[in-house]
């Protein structure tokens, strides 16, 4: 939960629309979080979604999500989402997501991504292109 | 805005997710709501969509939508939604919609649709099956 | 998994708006379709939330979430959204969740509730009817 | 619809989840979109929402909102959002509202707020600091 363990930042505001009764954001909303900085994360390799898969035959679906609410995210907040490739398997990547704000660590969670073939419906190994987009990504030290 | 004008009513119920802040539903999930109750129109008509259209060349965009906020949805309410063809042209269809609780008018709009050629992004005309279908349906007295 | 484990269960349809553009719905609505049956859960053992609370001093946050994605809920699906409290901690609930589609699971998960004085700011017991409530609700047997 | 008729102007980008299976934005989601600008606007005349109105025992109610789909945004679409207060009444305020991509107008509409007393439930002028802010906002020629 170090936000230097993460090469992979991105800001944003909290919207009026992902509050609730509770003046806080509804717990579901945390994963389109993750999801804005998985996106970023792509761009950030080089390798756009979904533009870097296509003619590639293989896709990436959601497997696993987990997310733990340290603290509440409120309304006009400024928000840090970090990503990265923690774990990198044949056919499936395992992303580590935190949120921080004002430098304090709010939400930590993981998405993880299977690689299939859309249309047979069964994993596939992740595209080359793709894995060494990433590996070469993670190892450089962030900053 | 009553609700025997209206064949079409689906009632659904707030979710605590669709609230905000001040404790009621934020405006644009009331579109969300329009949209549940046009999916049921399609189903109520034997148009169910997309299906329906599949190998016209034919596809439906919003093209406008207006929302009038009467009083506000909380959470837990159980709202019905009801939904009519109220206009039909050649290349549009445009939805009147209305939302009560307990039988009380809080919410009203419509939605408007272009059936356009997807590829082309062209208007076409609405495939006549599915107008004789609406017009078959909205010809009946409710109820 | 098996939907007589679970005495609450709620029948939802997918939205068009919850679908994304690989025709599937968004990982994060799942947490959503949970909510639904959570609400649901407090409906049914008699304490609907936040009524039931208050004047306790009590309040529930979100502190964890996981979600297994065992097959994509599409369009329009018909599916059904299975609770059951499995934990019950001194401030703690742990809802195991699970969502099927004709009879087959789709997805599975747990949201874990603390028990928290809102303005304190720190763990308090769950409120003595509320446990109660849910102990008499799970010990019967199902169905 | 010219961008330089807005002093306020707000860039966002198009979220995966905004994303339906059409492969575009869900038409209830820029009313969202809307919102960010509304929100930015406030900030934007130094009366941030909800803070300058705390005391007032005035808040600000959706009572109307409408939206023309010019072209369909789409998912990593970059999109600038401008909002306005073109029509300032006693107890109301109207906010114009466009977003262009690429210089190109996608999308316009009107949001209109009812001042009210949230308790009484009815109409109150609007404070007269908020009015004045508006007025010196929009009486400067943009840019």
């Amino acid at each position: 939960m170090n936000p230097e363990q993460f090469r992979l930042r991105e800001r944003l505001r909290v919207r009026w629309a992902e509050t609730d009764m509770q003046g806080i954001v509804f717990n579901g909303h945390y994963l389109t979080y993750f999801d804005v900085a998985i996106t970023e994360y792509w761009r950030a390799i080089g390798m756009p979604y979904p533009a870097a898969l296509a003619g590639t035959g293989a896709d990436l679906f959601a497997v696993k999500s987990t997310a733990e609410y340290l603290a509440p995210a409120r309304y006009d907040d400024v928000i840090e989402v970090g990503c990265r490739a923690a774990r990198l398997g044949r056919s499936s990547i395992g992303f580590e997501l935190a949120i921080w704000r004002d430098g304090e660590p709010i939400t930590k969670g993981e998405v993880v991504y299977a690689c299939a073939d859309p249309v047979a419906r069964r994993a596939v190994p992740i595209p080359a292109p793709l894995r060494a987009a990433i590996e070469a990504f993670e190892r450089r030290s962030p900053g």
